[in-house]
């Protein structure tokens, strides 16, 4: 591990509140232990919090970080669950919020322009003004920023159909540390000149440097949507439906899936649209012209009847956001079993879901925890929802135990540890089991063409 | 520039023939002499050409070409229209053609693995035979292979809806410089585990290692399709009618783009289903369902409508090929004008296409020569052919004076010299206008991660 800066000096202060004047500059204990956590829980205090309000800033930041080996570590609304902005190394922490202009949403380039700090779903209303689409929606699109989106490669329900957020990005500008700006990309839609440096950015959890404005690509607003839930016996009803409705040529912008255990703890919180039979149950959301939509509908209805659901519930118009409800409801839904929760987000190839769901009702029932499987199983994304109760110390073993077993059968049966979340610290410690040490090592290096003194978000993920 | 093995020695020659025997090596100057080339005409001769047949062949040839300072020259079918397969260093051409194989295409995954020689249209047939559908069109893609198609990042008439073969691409495994295999991402639709080495690449020309095998998303096959090609009196109204189509919401999945003088060389060869006042024409496709793609095109005629387009030809059906006649004459069609051409695949932010074509017509009327501009306007990405007379000296130059021209107008109007065919020989002394010194430093720091001494496909692009 490089040397860092051993704690913040009073030049370091001075630095610091010169640069970032007033409020911009946060050194009072009190005010940073608010910067401390993120929505992992996990924990560690920054020395210093700057509010930068323009690129040239952290710029300047940066150079002086990269000269005093001092750890960076961005930050916007803290929605990530694996920790990534949580300051390990102490350092100074980052807060984006005040960079949050959208610059430009211009409807002949079908490409928007903005600052990290702008609310996804702000932007998504300010497209839609437009009736322009930003596709990428993650389950955080309300509260998360473009920025952290970018940092993550934040995927999201639509991604069956529009893919996740790397997708979308053609031009990323980020300061590098030392304080150069580079401006990657622009506003073509394509571009093929030299490596693609702009989208290595994407999903880099803010280790090579700080991305200061993006460009992302629009396409028109779709007209309108319809939703369907689907219940049926058992998981392997569930599974035949999701093929035969993939099958008949469909390409829905959603297909959720959820397990026996995940639909009793939605039930539990009332009356859902699904028939009591069903002990799995998929979600399928169609957009387009109303004639394409409502013609998608009737063809999922008729791939489905060979495979005999015991309920077919169609949400058009305002009756869409009923059918939805239940998928609303598993987040706050799964206490109704425990009081706590590990949630991962494991991916596999499409076809091993069967296998991976198997693998954690098993696990769970061995462990005597309620384990639900729900999510995105157009790409093969299943978030596990481990419930034990954190007060009883053989429950919190039993259930890291769990999500042990998972990690393993993700990479066992082809996939990955994370489709959506990130490594962060709460699945560093897995990453070597998944990559390997050969691209492990390339990671690193690149990292290093960088980022040389590892000043960037030290301690994370890979 | 690092030091290359200066010729072919006797050990190298034993070594390439006992590495691949019988005619898995190539060592004589004439049958050596037709891998000098490629569709950019550029020319030098390889001191041998190999055909490995197997990854483990190749990890055995790039280990020796690492320790000899070799140059390598990864080559396919030699489609490339930028010299990019043309071994400037002369070293050895691989060809991997006989690495052809279909892994497999997994209706339950939707996902494929492919070795690199396969020919991508005989994929696209064998996964349509699944009803599955690999959007990536390439206008090479007949005789193009998957391989090439990723280590260009081939875009094609469908990217407007569908994207470029980056977005496609889930896993690859690579062979490096010294012989590691590394194997990246894989058959998990989302994955957000390190950095994505994977997706750098693909669009990296064979310059990091090389493809051994990818994996690609399918998604599912298009129940249908129709066409519409509309002509306009002026560029202007084009311009208004591809915008009043997105505006009413619709994402075609080709929107491409003819300007006066590629109307006038098309129909040089025959009557083409466009008005005899056309000066600008658009071609739309839309696909989907029966019932969505019909209402897809009587949204486009409703939108059309108050842009007063002088012609508009539906076809559906079998006469869906009849309205694509004309796009498809383009490029043979090009020379009823000129013997010769230089095709450029410029693209712009897409607002900013009128003023490159604009700048197109006007470069070649002061130039005495046409300039056919066409293409995929839906992304930006113009095509212009660029036809003078090659035994003629004045029209060479005025020729590339025009080309000239038209690239520092497109990184003028925020765009890319190359939206679609890369860099290689013809464009490499334009890139660094395009990227600047620090893009281009970090480009090569990266490159050095992954192939240290420079042997793969050295002398191109950036």
């Amino acid at each position: 591990m490089p040397q860092y800066a051993k704690s913040l000096t009073d030049a370091h202060r001075a630095f610091l509140t010169d640069l970032f004047p007033g409020d911009g500059c946060v050194l009072d204990a009190e005010p940073l232990s608010a910067f401390s956590t993120d929505a992992s829980r996990n924990r560690s205090m920054p020395w210093a919090v700057v509010r930068p309000e323009c690129r040239e800033q952290v710029a300047e930041l940066l150079r002086w970080a990269d000269l005093e080996r001092m750890p960076i570590y961005p930050r916007a609304r803290a929605t990530g669950q694996v920790g990534n902005t949580v300051p390990l190394l102490h350092g100074v922490t980052v807060s984006l919020l005040r960079m949050n202009r959208i610059i430009d949403i211009d409807e002949r380039d079908f490409a928007a322009e903005v600052e990290p700090g702008v609310i996804t779903s702000d932007f998504q209303a300010a497209c839609a003004g437009k009736r322009l689409f930003y596709p990428p929606d993650p389950a955080s699109v309300k509260i998360s920023t473009m920025g952290g989106n970018i940092s993550t490669c934040a995927g999201g329900l639509r991604a069956v159909k529009y893919g996740v957020t790397r997708d979308w990005v053609l031009g990323v500008e980020a300061v590098l540390p030392g304080g150069r700006i580079l401006r990657m990309g622009g506003r073509a839609h394509k571009d093929v000149v030299g490596l693609d440096l702009k989208r290595l950015f994407v999903g880099a959890d803010g280790k090579l440097g700080l991305i200061s404005r993006a460009v992302v690509k629009l396409i028109p607003l779709p007209e309108t949507s319809s939703s369907v839930l689907v219940g049926f016996a058992d998981l392997a009803g569930a599974m035949d439906g999701a093929m035969a409705v993939f099958g008949a040529g469909l390409l829905p912008c959603a297909c959720e899936f959820m397990d026996a255990t995940t639909i009793k703890a939605v039930r539990l919180g009332g009356d859902i649209p699904l028939a009591p039979a069903a002990r799995a149950a998929l979600l399928f959301k169609f957009d387009g012209t109303r004639e394409g939509v409502a013609a998608e509908v009737r063809r999922l209805e008729d791939a489905l009847r060979p495979v005999a659901p015991v309920s077919v519930e169609v949400g058009e118009g305002e009756a869409e956001e009923a059918v939805w409800a239940a998928r609303r409801d598993i987040s706050p839904g799964s206490y109704r079993l425990r009081p706590d929760k590990l949630s991962e987000d494991l991916a596999v190839p499409r076809g091993r879901v069967p296998e991976l769901v198997d693998i954690a009702q098993e696990a769970g029932r061995a462990a005597g925890l309620p384990v639900l499987c729900y999510g995105h199983l157009g790409d093969g994304n299943i978030h596990t929802n481990i419930m034990h109760d954190a007060s009883r110390p053989e429950e919190v073993r039993a259930a890291h135990q769990v999500k042990e077993r998972l990690f393993r059968a993700a990479v066992e049966l082809g996939g990955t540890i994370s489709g959506e979340h990130g490594t962060g610290l709460t699945k560093a410690s897995f990453v070597p089991e998944q990559l390997g040490p050969d691209q492990l090592q390339l990671m690193e290096s690149v990292r290093r063409v960088f980022d040389p003194h590892e000043i960037m978000n030290p301690g994370k993920g890979w």
